[in-house]
C-alpha cells in the first residue's frame, strides 16, 4: 500500500502515456456503467449526487469516467425533460502516493469544458481528491450514490500472508504470482488474501452508499475456476522469465525473485459472488467477462518480426508503468537494469504473442445497495 | 491563479522548509481559532462536522491547523463529558498547482497519530483535497461548519485591472506593489481588486457554511488606513530594489519590472469590515492586529554583520518560497539569476533591518454566519 503507484508525470515511461489497456477496459464497461447510472436516476430522488471513482490513477483516464457519468446524467435530463441532480460531489480516490497533482492540474480545463458543453446546470460540480486505501472506510456514512472502480481491485492490500519478502520459507521460488508450478499453499494464500480484502471493500462501500445506490466495478479476473489458467497469470510468468534471465547474468539477485510475490489476484466470478453474498447488502445486477488484448487492441501485425517486436514493447511499457514502483522498491534495481529488464520482457512477450493469442479477462459487475 | 504556488518539494528553497513566518502567524491566531471552535461546539448540534482550510499550501503547516482543531474538539469532549462530533469531513484547499502530493504523503502518519493520541472517537475523520480558487464556490451548499484560512487572503485573484503586464500604460514603473511614489490610480486599482475578490470570497463561504458556522481568517494587512504605510509594502519595495540592481547590469529587463505588479493586497480593518457588512450574512466576533517579525521571530542579533546577513537571508528565502513561481513566470529568469536575485535581496533586507525594525501586520478575525 505504501509502495504501489502508477508511474508519475507525463514522460515516456509514465502511466499517463501508457494506459491504453486501462482506457480500453473503461470503454468496454461503459454500457454497463451508463445503464446503472440511468436506472439509479430513474428510481431515486437525488439533490446532491455523491460519485466516487476508486483507484482513479492519473492521466487521461482519471477524468474520462467522470465525463461519461456527466454525459449520462445530461442524457437522462433531456430524456425526462427536467433537471434530475442539482449538485455533484465527485471524489477521486487513489493511494496516498498517487500523482494527484497531475489530475488537479487538468481540472480547470475539465470544468471549462463541462460548462461549455453542458451549460449552467452542471456548474455545481465539486471535484475533490480522496487519498487512501479503498480497503477500509474513505467516506462518511450514506454519502455516496454511485461508486465506480476500474483496473484497481485486482491489487491486493498486501502480499498474501506467508508469502511476504521476510517469510521464513520461499514457497514460490522463481515466480512472481500463481504459476502452474506453484504449490497449493501459494494458491490458498492468494485466495485468502483476496477474500479478506474484497469483503472489507464491500463492507466499507456498503456503509458509504445510500440505499438504492449503485456500484460498477471492473477488474482483472479469469474465466476458469482454475487459478493457474493462462489468461490470469501469464503476464507475470513472462516477467519472471525476464527477471530470471537478468539474474543468470548476475545483474539481479535470484534470491530477490524468490522472495517477491505480487500483491495481485485475478478472481473468477464465483469467488466474487461468494463475498458479495456473504456480506449481504448488495444485489448483483450484472457480472460479465470481457476478453481484452494485452496491448489494448491496437491493430498490429504480430506475424512480421517488426510487428512482433512493437506489440511486445507496447505491452512491456504498459506493464512497466504499473509495476515499476513495486519492482524498484523490492529489487532496488538501477535505472539502466530496469530499462534492460523491460526490453527483454518486451521481446519475450512479442515472441509469445506471435505463437499464441493470450488475453486478459476483465470482469465487469453492477451492484445495487439493497433498500 | 494559474501561476501562483508555493515552492514545491522539500528542498532548500521549498516552501515546506521555509514557512516559519506562516507557522508563527498560525500560532498567533490559535487562541482566536480555539475560541471560535469551542463556541460553535457549545451552540450547535453537529453530527458530521465539515471543516475547510483554505490556502492550506504544503509542508508542515498544512496539517497543523487541522491538528489544532481536533485538539480543541477533544478538549471540549472532555469538558462536557460527551462525544460532540461523530464524524469529521476535512477539506484541504489550495490552488490547482499546489503540491497536494506532498500533503497526501503525510496523511498516513497523521491518521496514525490521531488514533493513537485521541482514540477511536477520532477514527471517522475523512481528509480530502479540494483544489480550486476560494474566490468562488468550492463546496456544496450548507456543508461546512468551520472555515479557516491563514496567510492566503492577501493574494488577489489576479493583478488589479489596468495594472496587468499587457496594459497599455505603465502606471507603476520600477515598483512591484503600492509604493510611496505610486500614483493614486494604482492605489485605487489595488483597493478595487481587493473589494471585488474579498466580497466574492465572503459571498461564496456564506453559501457553504451552515447558520451558526464559524470562520477564522488571518492574513497580511496594515494598521494604518494609509495603503503606502511601511509595514504593508516595504518587503516589495526592497525586492524591487534588488530586481532593479540586476536590471542595471542587464541581467533582467527593466521593462519587465515596470510591467509587473504583484497580485497582493494588505488591507486595513476598515476595508475588511466594509465588505463583510455589505454582504450582510456574517457577524464579526473579533478583528485583531498582530505584529509579526519578518523572519518569524527567530532570535538573531541583527547588530553584528554576520547576524544582519543571516536574518536577511532567512527573510529572503521565506519570500522566495512564496513568490518564485510568479517571478519565474513573468520575468522568465534563469535559475542562476534567480539565485543571485535572492542573495542581493537578502543583503538589502539585512541592511534595512539593521537600521529599522519593520514588521508585518497580521490581521486575525473570527466571524459567525448569522442564523
Amino acid at each position: 500500500m505504501q509502495v504501489l503507484h502508477m508511474n508519475k508525470g507525463n514522460g515516456d515511461t509514465s502511466y499517463a502515456k501508457n494506459s491504453t489497456v486501462q482506457s480500453k477496459i473503461i470503454s468496454v464497461g461503459k454500457p454497463i456503467m451508463k445503464e446503472a447510472v440511468l436506472e439509479m436516476l430513474c428510481n431515486n430522488v437525488i439533490e446532491s449526487m455523491g460519485i466516487a471513482d476508486l483507484g482513479c490513477s492519473s492521466g487521461p483516464n482519471s477524468l474520462s469516467v467522470i465525463s461519461e457519468i456527466m454525459d449520462t446524467v445530461e442524457a437522462a435530463n433531456r430524456l425526462l425533460g427536467r433537471r434530475l441532480v442539482s449538485e455533484f460531489r465527485v471524489f477521486l480516490n487513489d493511494l496516498y502516493s498517487n500523482d494527484f497533482n497531475n489530475i488537479f492540474m487538468s481540472l480547470p480545463a475539465f470544468y471549462d469544458r463541462l460548462k461549455e458543453e453542458k451549460g449552467l446546470e452542471f456548474e455545481s460540480c465539486f471535484i475533490l481528491g480522496a487519498p487512501g486505501s479503498f480497503y477500509g472506510r474513505l467516506f462518511p456514512t450514506n454519502s455516496l450514490h454511485f461508486v465506480h472502480s476500474s483496473s484497481s481491485l485486482h491489487w491486493l492490500s498486501q502480499v498474501p500472508a506467508g508469502l511476504e519478502s521476510n517469510a521464513l520459507k520461499r514457497l514460490n521460488k522463481g515466480k512472481l504470482y500463481i504459476s502452474k508450478s506453484s504449490p497449493q499453499s501459494v494458491v490458498d494464500a492468494y485466495l485468502l488474501q483476496f477474500r479478506n480484502d474484497f469483503s472489507l471493500f464491500i463492507k466499507s462501500r456498503s456503509r458509504e452508499l445510500v440505499a438504492g445506490g449503485r456500484m460498477v466495478l471492473s477488474f482483472m479476473g479469469r474465466s476458469s475456476t482454475d487459478p493457474t489458467t493462462e489468461n490470469s497469470c501469464y503476464q507475470w510468468e513472462l516477467l519472471a522469465q525476464a527477471i530470471m534471465s537478468l539474474a543468470r547474468e548476475g545483474r539481479i539477485e535470484e534470491e530477490k525473485l524468490d522472495s517477491f510475490n505480487a500483491p495481485y489476484y485475478a478472481p473468477c466470478a464465483e469467488e466474487i459472488k461468494d463475498e458479495i453474498q456473504k456480506e449481504g447488502s448488495f444485489t448483483i445486477d450484472r457480472l460479465e467477462a470481457f476478453e481484452i488484448d494485452w496491448d489494448g487492441g491496437a491493430v498490429t501485425d504480430t506475424h512480421t518480426p517488426h510487428g512482433k517486436l512493437s506489440v511486445g514493447r507496447r505491452v512491456a511499457k504498459a506493464i512497466r508503468a504499473v509495476v515499476e514502483s513495486m519492482l524498484e522498491s523490492h529489487f532496488g534495481i538501477e535505472p539502466d537494469v530496469m530499462d534492460d529488464l523491460f526490453i527483454r520482457y518486451g521481446d519475450i512477450v512479442g515472441t509469445h504473442l506471435s505463437k499464441s493469442r493470450t488475453n486478459y479477462i476483465n470482469l465487469v459487475m453492477a451492484l445495487t445497495k439493497k433498500w
